[in-house]
């Protein structure tokens, strides 16, 4: 996957004037246009790879496709290059019989979502609409100290960034039979929305929803798009390195969700849902 | 500007178990939808505030205004919430006469393009094709302490940060006639587009382009469309504290842009235009 990360030639410079030529690698970016039903429906800047599942765990933010069965086909065929070769940029989905497509009247609003992060009330109502998934009802509790790892544990697990220091990474954190929470997936790219949208195409295929007792952990912040997803794929803990927005907070109560953010390792603060955060000690 | 934070109930925990439940200020995020002559024509999700700045800018790095002038009014004539009020989240921008309204047919692409950076091959030709400023002509030289220190400048000028931790910020330095590079716009927001759009549009009003010899400092990471929305505005250098991306990199030496990643005050990487940087010493 050499697209993933670019060599190239970078002049290092330091304080006291000392400099080097040298080759470094940079995050891939190219656009990937994504085509339902042979009509473009969105397109995004992505690190590619795993273009299959960010294509469907888009729809699935869309609320295009409810699960991986909805999709009949997927792949590559229509991106040509103005080489005349597959330049794997384009993602054609076909829908299951049945699977309604997505409603022209719809585009724009669409295009506004793959933006940055949807248009707010709008999509307030699409969430209340279709998130089939009650958060309130999954019971789910966290260890405090169990929470407060698991940054360090996705630090750990990224490849990408060690060598870019230029993507977001999104980790889906499940709880196993004997307990514990494991990092079942884990996706770097250069877009927030993207790494957690091939996360959502992740489960889909793999494991299904709702993603009960999940933790969802992003390298940066929370927004409003993040909480999003993570409500339509029924996680109902979402973990941010960094800030999150006014909307974030308020869709993640309005959806009964827990939302953390400033998870530093050493504390963290809870914007809502704090009951699943079983502080130990004090 | 109650709105450009905001007040949340947080709970705070720390590794020890202690907790404190405290109110904290979390960086406001709403839609703004833009309309230009009466027509919707973007969706964002921002921090409210210098709306007309971030409409005008946003309307520029899309080829539809090339100056202050080519606007004849911009007001909130349309907002109106669902309690009947103005809601200050639609901003109407009426184009000046001669001055061509968007292409109705380029409307999935503006859509796109408020995304994530604009379908890529599509927008290397607009900037090609729009890129009135021939950034190679700039002769404009910097030295490395000056732009080592660039960050630590935004940084300093930062408000809303110190409140939320949740934005981003973008700068623009010009250099004065006394020859020293002063810190002219600050903006910041929850979307990094949002904020360089916010100086695009205040140096359209205030100041016209191309903006010989500015400085573009961004908190975070240089984008392929943060150099395109630099490019456009006639700005030869673009410094981010983060790593830029591969598309932005190959658009940064196809403009003649000086693009500067990873700028950290002690160091800093130079990936294209390096004969800018005055390295001293050595």
């Amino acid at each position: 996957m050499a697209r993933v990360t670019q060599r190239r030639r970078v002049r290092r410079l330091r304080a006291d004037g000392t400099q080097r030529d040298r080759a470094d690698a940079v995050a891939g970016e190219e656009p990937l246009e994504i085509r339902v039903g042979g009509r473009s429906f969105s397109v995004t800047m992505r690190t590619p790879g795993d273009d299959f599942d960010l294509a469907v765990g888009f729809l699935h933010g869309e609320g295009v496709v409810g699960s991986w069965a909805d999709v009949a086909q997927i792949d590559y065929r229509s991106g040509i290059g103005a080489d005349g070769l597959r330049d794997y940029n384009v993602v054609d989905v076909q829908l299951a019989e049945g699977v309604a497509p997505p409603d022209p009247s719809l585009e724009r609003h669409v295009y506004t979502s793959s933006s940055c992060g949807v248009c707010g009330t709008a999509s307030i109502e699409a969430v209340r609409r279709t998130g089939a998934h009650d958060l309130g009802e999954d019971a789910a509790v966290y260890p405090l100290p169990e929470v407060l790892a698991l940054p360090d544990r996705l630090r750990a697990a990224q490849a990408v960034f060690d060598r870019t220091g230029g993507v977001h990474a999104a980790g889906l954190f499940l709880r196993s039979e004997d307990g514990a929470l494991d990092l079942a997936c884990l996706r770097e790219d250069v877009g927030r929305h993207n790494a957690v949208d091939k996360v959502v195409g992740w489960a889909l295929r793999d494991r299904g929803m709702p993603l009960r007792g999940a933790v969802l952990q992003v390298s940066g912040r929370a927004s409003f798009e993040l909480v999003q997803k993570a409500a339509l794929a029924g996680i109902p803990m979402l973990s941010a390195v960094s800030a999150p927005s006014s909307l974030a907070v308020e869709l993640a109560e309005e959806t009964g969700m827990t939302l953390v953010g400033f998870n530093r390792g050493e504390s963290l603060n809870v914007y809502t849902g704090a009951g699943r955060v079983l502080a130990v000690g004090a």
